[in-house]
């Protein structure tokens, strides 16, 4: 049997997947510029999970949608989030990612901003296509706040001033943002009344959130074979994710100076990782923010409660309980 | 009296710019991202011509439009507009806009990139507001022209084998796609029929090619004091815009070498610009894109003609007379 909640969904929705596949293929085609199929191949290709279609599908599943818009807009949120990958890796400047060069590294940064550019204006035809104005409006709003929430943590960013509250909303454009889009526009597509909506609403929001806070966790106390990130990373880039944030906001003088100095500033020596973990147990930062991770994933349990019995449901659950288990 | 159409459109609806100004202002806004409003403001305070807009405007009150949408769909035209602003300037890697610094070179890449991205999202949603679908539509189809158009250009710059066809193509991307959703969307939120929408694209798709004609003669032969451009800026950039294309077309194996060193290459020496010249001369090259230029123009005062008779569809067609004025 196939455990993980992911590959359940994957199986179950096998058919409507290649269909989304060979969408996201026609749709990516340009008939005067190859580089847009090139670039976006490369990314489609490259062993994405397809989590956040599957929650389009999942969602319209439940609530017994059975026509085709499910997989258009399946294929909308796919094209929005590899938009999203391509201008991050250029404004991150990274190299690499799930393991290959990025497309800024392959090609170039112009082609990176155009291309995904492009498939934002692709994603946006599609969504038209549904001919449902909720839907539209889903989207766009999801849209501002993952623009947003990019801006914000440009700025944000090795601010030792930035507050749960702004990590949250930075989080919220990254990932949940998406996440609570691609779950209420299944309901809305099958006409699902709005509590439910607003229920695939509420578990797309706190399932993203509990995922980006157990990302957080695994990055300081990780098992580097089995997550495949290497500890420390967001450290050394000086990300101010949730346990860092924690821990400053119970610094005393001496280790505000060394938040300073390592994230604010980047003047970082052997041994600072340990000593950056060191004090977020002693702050007992870890743990609160693996609570935090907890609440979320609960959070997004008890939103479904209210949805439709069905297995689909059940696995939505347990992927709920899965996104924290790396951490629990 | 005011003679230029501009400035007397700007008259005509300046109440209604009034508004699309507060709603820009109000729309660029971020309660998180200060940064956002920082970049936008700047290039919407740089002195732009709000050209898009008043299209929009006036196609809307051509065909008897008595609402606010107007004022909507002109501000989603400046916003998206201004969103492939910032975006080109990062990609041409350009430092002067307008005769200011550009937003990549007072901020940085990253924020124009980002900033970019969400005034797009910020026009979508100002869209989605009209609740109207047949203007969903002819904005999804303009952005998708728009984003191919500028990788096109990418991917075909400098190449000496581009096509007029292809060269038409990416002229409809930067320029002409915006002008013809503008006036378009006008007449469809109107309620106008089918034929006077179809006019109404058939104007700006016209009016933005006869423009973007002309604006690339005017570098090899314009009065520099008149159009504030540099004679030969194209050239020394290497742009293969219509005059060279037609030139290229002609051209014998010396000549070919010629453009190959200067364009392909980019190793121009003092001299070359008066030679390229000179070649486009013999060739026939600037007359031809002159009369390219002319017809388009002439086009687009025919596409109005079935309109309804109205003091404002006289000032797009003396517009339309306008843009090729420059070049006459």
């Amino acid at each position: 049997m196939l455990s993980k909640p992911h590959d359940r969904l994957a199986a179950r929705f096998e058919a409507k997947l290649d269909a989304v596949g060979a969408l996201i293929r026609a749709r990516m085609e340009s008939r005067h510029a190859p580089r847009i199929p090139e670039v976006t191949a490369h990314l489609v290709g490259a062993g994405g999970k397809r989590l956040r279609p599957m929650l389009t599908l999942a969602a319209a599943d439940i609530c017994g949608y059975r026509g085709e818009n499910d997989e258009k807009l399946a294929a909308t949120v796919e094209f929005i989030h590899t938009a999203t990958l391509l201008h991050d890796d250029v404004v991150d400047e990274s190299s690499q990612r799930r393991g290959r060069a990025t497309a800024n590294l392959l090609w170039d940064n112009k082609s990176s901003i155009l291309v995904g550019d492009y498939l934002f204006s692709r994603s946006f035809q599609l969504m038209v296509e549904t001919g449902n104005l909720r839907v539209l409006d889903i989207l766009a709003n999801a849209s501002a706040t993952i623009a947003e929430g990019e801006v914000l943590q440009l700025t944000a960013a090795r601010d030792l001033a930035t507050s749960e509250e702004i990590y949250l909303q930075v989080v919220r454009g990254k990932t949940a943002a998406l996440f609570s889009a691609a779950t209420e526009v299944g309901g809305v597509i099958a006409g699902a009344p709005d509590d439910q909506t607003a229920a695939l609403y509420d578990y797309g929001d706190a399932l993203g959130i509990a995922f980006q806070i157990a990302d957080d966790l695994l990055d300081f106390q990780g098992d580097t074979a089995a997550t495949g990130k290497n500890i420390g990373d967001d450290f050394r880039e000086r990300k101010l994710t949730l346990p860092i944030i924690k821990a400053v906001a119970q610094a005393d003088a001496t280790e505000r100076a060394f938040w300073r100095r390592t994230i604010e500033k980047g003047d970082q020596q052997d041994g600072d990782l340990d000593h950056a973990i060191a004090l977020m147990q002693s702050h007992g930062a870890l743990d609160s923010a693996r609570v935090d991770a907890l609440s979320w994933a609960a959070k997004a349990g008890v939103a479904l409660e209210i949805l439709p019995d069905h297995p689909v449901r059940d696995i939505l659950a347990d992927l709920a309980g899965y996104v924290v288990s790396r951490i629990n």
